[in-house]
């Protein structure tokens, strides 16, 4: 069969299904750089409007993992990968690598760099003086097999034909389609060679999905193709109206995860990685279900296990493990600090996770584009959360920032970013479990 | 205001309209060629999805026809220009514009070159030996002062901008959207500079709009932005099932456009002809009604005046103005002849227009690609139509062609491209008239 580019366009415009062999020859053609962007750029429109099928997902996801190099463990070795859609102050993945490896699952974590105004966890980990987040493939997986994890930047073979997808797709509108942001999560999780993946699902105003209709779409999407490829699956709808935790910032939600591990920390940060290590567990084989392996977890933070397998992994990839007893001596801090206090008194009733994301990129504590340099160390506290009563005068956010012209940016995105009612309920956190 | 690409790419995406100032925006950008193709695609796709509303679709034709040259005529000329959306066998703007402008109307005609399995004026009007359709502006304005119309070739520099939407719309399989193709069409025919417009909005097998809905919407879109813009306009739906008339291929057409300019040819040829120059003479003001029009231009058959117009044409762009009186001297003919016979006998039930449309393509009567030469010489006779009575070794076609390699080609093409029943009835040619 010839494939024909235009026939393949118009199939997809008209409601018919794209087949296994043309979503393959797609994926290749592609690689090749045979087909002009524009047709590209018009199949993917056409998706954003009829979808793709469960058929046709697969395939494109498949096909996707499949262009570049594949990590692959022993059949022993039941890893299991953690995923967030992306969300303000989410340093779960810094808790839960060490967490649920050290309760008997293997993690295995390829990230990519931050980008817009949700962290990454490379950069977080970077903060830490000397950690390396480059490693090889055979670094990656020994480390993996040694100490149970391993986490690192993305290598730039992990299924490359998404990062292609991806780039035309941000600069032609083309991006909120559920089946496309489901193959080109689900294609790096493949290429990344983990037997069980747990899907946090970010919910709210600081997320990618604003409400909670496309988020369950994009949890239920996301679950039913890994299941199509044999993979276990659970999704977990969280929620993202405002930051998760007290510290947004990369050192901050370091010294946050090393708190969190240590047994202390805000209840949110710390309701959200049990849970998800719980599923983590179950998945894994390591926990007979979702509730047993979250009482592991817990029990793992209170006996100490949790942080000492943190310390492994950073002394394990370079980096200074002195940092899990002296965070505040050992992480870069900013020099200054500057106070947004409350005027009139109250409940808090919003806290706008956008705003406080985009205010720690004002303050350089993320990029504007691939390959800007970050401040560690500028970060943002958060001090009161919805839910909770104020008094005029007192500081609801504290700014660490070096640079004033920045500090500026910030503090006209975080002016406004909270609202005070007379009362108003504490958010709960977990949303729903999509498996 | 900045113009943001992503924006309004997203804004089409999600189904908001785009501005006047964007559209301008966009096709001044397009033709500085400041915009990547795949966003031009994108936006292209999410309009086959999410369409132009009223507003846009005018600011958008609006801005493709000032992309480029624009023809003016004295405010006194009421020029009226007449557009078929294409079909197989369409001589009508050949008897259209002598009998239109014999009645009073003054008639200005650009037209494109084939392209496809419908004919194009341009090409038929070349069968005649010397007759010259590559007028430039001063020489087409000229001639319709002075004889009340003129032909010719489209100049590049009329709506360049749609060219290159419409180059882009061929690979990207966005064509088929209603207000794309009628901002195609209106933005030419603004730029033309005629006042009015009669539209042949053709309906069946051998046409772009093969059912009735389709049709009728393109109508309804051509007639309603037309008015917007304000020009008259009416559009009339007719039938594309079976081709028209009796003669299809380039020289052959214009030897039917004769026969019905000199009183004879085929019914239906002479019915489309005289019911759309009665559209073009009440348009124009040339007669009180349309019924009114329709009774000039069967007299201006009848009087001789209409033939003698369409000498005047040709003599006036050159051509051999003897093809009047001795057509089948002077036009090309092919040399060789081929029957294809009715089998069983019965009534013709149907005629496949676009299998004809295709014959004549692959005899060398039309184009492949732009560029291709033509055989004005192969014609295809159809010497039955749908509702006529045909026996078993009758010819229902007749090919004439120059060579035996395309004749096969077109002999499987024809093969199978009529049915016959026990009784079928003739179809009627007129569907609708939209005004």
């Amino acid at each position: 069969m010839t494939f024909n580019m235009l026939d393949f366009i118009e199939k997809k415009r008209t409601g018919k299904p794209n087949t296994e062999e043309e979503l393959k020859t797609l994926v290749a053609k592609t690689m090749s750089k045979e087909l002009p962007d524009y047709q590209l750029a018009a199949w993917l429109m056409a998706v954003c409007f009829n979808g793709l099928n469960d058929d046709e997902l697969m395939y494109f996801t498949q096909a996707l993992a499949d262009s570049g190099e594949r990590y692959t463990f022993p059949a022993d070795m039941h890893i299991v990968d953690k995923h967030s859609t992306g969300g303000v102050g989410d340093k779960a993945t810094l808790i839960l690598l060490p967490l649920a490896s050290c309760c008997g699952a293997s993690v295995s974590k390829l990230s990519g760099p931050a980008l817009g105004y949700t962290g990454g966890t490379v950069d977080k980990f970077e903060s830490i003086p000397g950690m390396n987040m480059k490693l090889d493939s055979a670094e990656f997986l020994s480390q993996v097999r040694r100490i149970g994890c391993a986490v690192s930047g993305h290598s730039k073979e992990l299924a490359p034909a998404e990062g292609i997808f991806y780039k035309l797709r941000d600069v032609t509108g083309t991006v909120p389609s559920i089946p496309l942001i489901t193959s080109s999560i689900v294609s790096k999780k493949l290429a990344g060679g983990a037997a069980s993946y747990v899907f946090d699902v970010k919910c709210g105003s600081g997320a990618f999905m604003k409400d909670r209709v496309s988020a369950e779409a994009l949890a239920r999407s996301l679950v039913g193709v890994s299941k199509k490829l044999g993979k276990n699956a659970v999704a977990v709808l969280t929620d993202m109206e405002q930051p998760l935790g007290e510290w947004v910032g990369n050192a901050a939600e370091v010294y946050e995860a090393i708190e969190v591990l240590s047994g202390r920390g805000p209840d949110d940060t710390k309701e959200l990685c049990v849970t998800l290590c719980g599923h983590m567990l179950a998945l894994s084989g390591a926990a007979a279900s979702a509730e047993e392996g979250r009482k592991k977890a817990e029990q793992a933070i209170a006996d100490g296990s949790a942080l000492s397998k943190f310390k492994e992994i950073v002394a394990s990839q370079g980096g200074d493990a002195e940092v899990v007893r002296h965070p505040l001596e050992i992480l870069p801090k900013a020099s200054k600090k500057y106070q947004l206090k409350e005027t009139k008194g109250g409940v808090i009733s919003r806290l706008d996770a956008l705003s406080v994301g985009e205010a720690l990129r004002a303050l350089g504590g993320g990029r504007m584009k691939l390959g800007d340099k970050i401040d560690y160390s500028a970060a943002i506290r958060l001090n009161k959360k919805i839910g909770c009563a104020v008094d005029a005068g007192e500081s609801v956010i504290d700014v660490f920032y070096n640079d004033g012209e920045k500090l500026k940016d910030a503090i006209s995105l975080l002016e406004g970013c909270w609202s005070t009612e007379a009362s108003a309920e504490k958010r709960s956190l977990i949303i729903e479990t999509i498996a």
